[in-house]
């Protein structure tokens, strides 16, 4: 375990076994006094941020007496980042292509998603491209949706945040006692009754990890005709599978047969390049059009153009089908050894992440300062999910192998 | 000067001595069939691009056969580009920090104005960040913009591209005559009478390089009180001077002192950053908080962020200082080659580029593809331009000295 506070006074009086008792007595005041300071500024830090968490950076720029040694909170599969990092140091650092990468403009939406529409199976003119998935919500909330979207909570919360302000949102709760499961039944019969025109299927849902196979949300997708618009969020679906082939199940060819559907997708999560901003959604060709027409040519920085080639290259695919499945493996793993900790409940995931409610009780912000400050790991706290008022709970991501030990291990102490 | 067409065949049966009259014929005949073929697919690709020049990289995927040698459609500084690279290399390659910026979110919009903040003068909650000039450019018209817009033309087409639907577009037509110069008093009665919600007003002005001193500018601000949006648009200021000193004149920390007043820029130019896709505006707090609620929060990639805070840096600045003179100096200099070729007029500009009309009877489009084909440089016609109809137009980019020479050579020959 890591030095949790770099702070060097603390450190000497702390360990130093020749101290007298009253100087241990005085030197844990004096931490303690310290460890408030902590909290307050991270609780105003966190207050600042809205309803995402702050990131590491921006709490350590905040804070520089912290370490943070395992970001939790952060998801993505880091052998893909290492995957990544390989292709470009040697395509573009090593021949000096780098140069051109940054100065130029980089090619037009069109220009790129003409290179991915082969890769996911649907006409050039299906494909739109975002300068991260956050975009694409954001333009599809402000231009397709109109008077109502039915959302299921817990999610994700750009899906209600950047709704217009003439939009009614519709909050369907997922129930707790069946895992947050989505019940098809319970779900169409909602629809029938509130007649949204927009609905987001986030498929494995963020903040849970539930999980429908791509025959249950087809056979849903072709409950909803009457729907306007359909979005499935397939952000995590890398990380998802529905045997041991673990095999990949993307909804994106459905599109061809359901107008309505439109599947929207970040880079970040699977590719491990959130620094890059890359998603982009399959949606019928008229949406394509209006939202090319409104803006959105020049979205993609030269990197991200770099990178969709990539994603679209064999050589690169092959060698990301190894990462994508190793991750899986060692997310699952993971979440094995969480099971052994007590006093919580890990709910099931397919995603790379688990949610966690706390079932001693402890708050999860109380949890979550306690891995911050004394073992340095960062996780969210989901208390301010709307969806999830009943309990506590905390959302773990998946990291490397040693990460994940480290990670266990913390948790556990912290809960024994 | 470089080969114009990488076509082995053609060559050899064009430069053999020894061949016979009939077959340097058929050479002949088949040289221009194939140049033919090329105007062809160019003109073709330059449709599909739309009001935009497509990019050499486009150009070069598409027509592999050519070679060029001076992008001079480019708008930006290549000597910061070289800065920018330097300090790139020295502060995220060799330290290993690229990873981070590559594999992490970056900072969110408001943690990013605030390093622009002081630079800028201007308090932080007045400084919005954009993923390039463009988005911000989008934004402001779909948010602010409501019943009508008067915008000069010539000018940048997004400003009346990307219009909501609703909003009528008021072109006003700068003077030939006078050089395109904007006349304060005819601007002024034009506003009274069509009494639009927006004005936009780009200085140096893009085609033409027309620059109106921050004196005049004050002034003609100053009398458009009554209009509910003010856009200036300084994409090109760093290129701009007044005196001898070559000093920079922004107008944004006016913002503080006019409410209706925005200023837009672009960084891709003066910073020959196009590809990390970086930009920013100026305007009231009340705009950037309602555009922060509809999203944007993560609209910088990790390499923008790192920009900007360079962008903030005195080490950094003080060195773009000399680049930004720098160039300025070769930028002049270039431009007075210029006025010394016979059968075109230089427009004078305070930009990095220069609009050029061909006298000679020729058109732009023709005179363009001979740049491109037989020397190797591509320019920018300019024929496609709204307010550019009386005349044959194009528009030339300053680049780095040794290029430049090229450049004027080239059109020479041309245009003798």
């Amino acid at each position: 375990m890591t030095a949790p506070l770099d702070h060097q006074t603390l450190e000497q009086n702390f360990v130093k076994p020749n101290i007298l008792k009253q100087e241990r007595t005085k030197a844990g005041r004096r931490l303690k006094l310290i460890q408030e300071e902590l909290r307050k500024r991270f609780l105003k830090l966190k207050e600042e941020s809205g309803s995402h968490s702050p990131s590491t950076s921006t709490i350590l720029e905040s804070i520089p007496e912290l370490t943070i040694d395992v970001d939790a909170c952060f998801l993505s599969n880091p052998l893909a980042t290492d995957l990544f990092l390989e292709f470009l140091r040697e395509e573009l650092l090593e021949t000096g292509k780098l140069r051109d990468v940054l100065e130029f403009y980089p090619a037009q939406n069109v220009e790129i998603s003409k290179h991915l529409s082969p890769y996911l199976d649907v006409p050039k003119d299906m494909v739109f491209i975002g300068n991260g998935a956050v975009e694409i919500i954001q333009a599809f909330l402000h231009n397709f949706t109109e008077k109502s979207i039915l959302i299921n909570i817990p999610t994700f919360s750009s899906y209600y945040e950047f709704v217009r302000p003439d939009t009614r949102t519709i909050f369907h709760q997922l129930d707790k006692s069946k895992d947050f499961r989505l019940d098809q039944k319970d779900f169409v019969d909602v629809v029938k009754k509130e007649k949204p025109d927009t609905v987001v299927l986030i498929n494995p849902n963020n903040p849970d990890g539930g999980y429908l196979t791509i025959d249950k949300l087809s056979s849903l997708i072709s409950e909803l005709k009457s729907v306007k618009n359909i979005v499935v969020d397939e952000s995590f679906i890398h990380f998802a599978y529905e045997d041991d082939s673990l095999d990949l199940h993307s909804l994106a060819p459905l599109t061809k047969k359901f107008e309505n559907l439109t599947i929207i997708k970040s880079m970040s999560k699977d590719f491990g390049i959130a620094g890059i901003r890359a998603g982009y959604a399959v949606m019928h060709p008229t949406k394509v059009t209006k939202l090319l027409k409104n803006g959105y040519l020049w979205n993609s920085s030269g990197l991200a153009e770099y990178f969709f080639k990539l994603y679209a290259r064999e050589d690169f695919l092959k060698r990301y089908e190894k990462v994508r499945r190793k991750y899986i493996r060692d997310t699952q793993f993971f979440f094995a050894e969480l099971l052994e900790i007590p006093n919580i409940k890990i709910y099931p995931s397919k995603a790379n992440f688990a949610l966690i409610e706390i079932l001693n009780g402890r708050t999860a912000t109380n949890l979550v300062m306690d891995l911050l400050f004394n073992h340095g790991i960062y996780v969210r706290t989901c208390s301010d999910k709307i969806g999830l008022e009943k309990g506590e709970f905390i959302r773990l991501a998946s990291r490397s192998e040693k990460e994940n030990r480290k990670t266990a291990s913390a948790l556990k102490q912290c809960l024994l």
